[in-house]
């Protein structure tokens, strides 16, 4: 039986809180937990939210990220990875390279990254999971964003939506292949 | 008969366009169009549909913009102003004095503003007409992202994504009452 549609709403700033918990239930689902020697909390909070959400990926995880320079976020992408997930990024050429950016610690764990061509940003911070769950809003996915900015990010399983965007991931796939790069 | 709710994604960047007819259609409905002197079309673009939503706003319109310089945008929150529609706007402390905000031109204007008094950015960018339709996403309001950035922005007409918004909202306007300042 197909359970209800999410529909979430998550404003931050969020609390900072470990998220060790989770992602050893995800990566060993059952396994006794082991508590981390971390002083933070492993409490219910918007980051929380959002990292459930994405650990809930089977099949596939497409990110349009501007910005990505969280390393809980990015230990969230290497586990599904290494899951067998199916992790494509599209990212800004222009904030990629920048101090903390967690794209080429991601490319060396063999995830497909691409990246715009323009002057202009792709300013984009929306993820599909399982090409049925949109995550989307003005969140960069950045630690300053999630602990210090007023930021709102919607979660959204309506298939109208996610197809609008799913649409407009693959027309960046394909114009941001470096097959077509022009210098 | 109550309309269809709205359901829309806009895609962003936008062509340059006119949008003096619809400004003139808003600020005097029927009035016979006259023609435009600039040499932008008159298309149907993102940036039109973005504009023909703000302008159904007949009570209320509920701005929450990390950014906002595009004159364009402005003068569409001006003439609902002089309207008559209660608008309010909040935004972001380190960004509302940059080179090209319309913030101050929205105050001398007579319209509400508050902004954060926090270090991190207030970097919400939606708008909420008349309670009822929610148009959020990835897009601050100035005419490089309009014209020159990937964004994304969704227009939600839905009771319980509006309320989780309009809440937000709330809470911001209140906390940001210049009454409450401490210095």
């Amino acid at each position: 039986r197909r359970a209800r549609p999410v529909r979430e709403v998550l404003f931050f700033p969020s609390r900072p809180c470990c998220i060790e918990a989770l992602l050893a239930e995800a990566a060993e689902p059952g396994a006794p937990a082991r508590p981390c020697p971390c002083p933070l909390p492993s409490a219910d909070t918007a980051l929380s939210r959002l990292v459930r959400r994405l650990l809930s990926a089977r099949r596939s995880l497409d990110l349009c990220l501007f910005s990505f320079s969280c390393p809980q976020l990015a230990r969230v992408v290497q586990l599904l990875h290494r899951r067998g997930v199916r992790v494509r990024l599209v990212t800004d050429s222009q904030y990629m390279g920048l101090h903390g950016s967690q794209i080429g610690r991601l490319r060396h764990a063999g995830i497909q990254v691409r990246h715009d061509q323009h002057s202009g940003y792709m300013h984009h911070k929306f993820a599909i999971v399982d090409r049925r769950m949109l995550i989307t809003g003005s969140l960069n996915w950045t630690t300053q964003a999630i602990q210090s900015n007023r930021e709102n990010v919607l979660v959204v399983e309506d298939a109208e939506y996610v197809k609008a965007f799913q649409d407009e991931f693959e027309r960046m796939w394909e114009e941001y292949n470096p097959a077509n790069y022009s210098f």
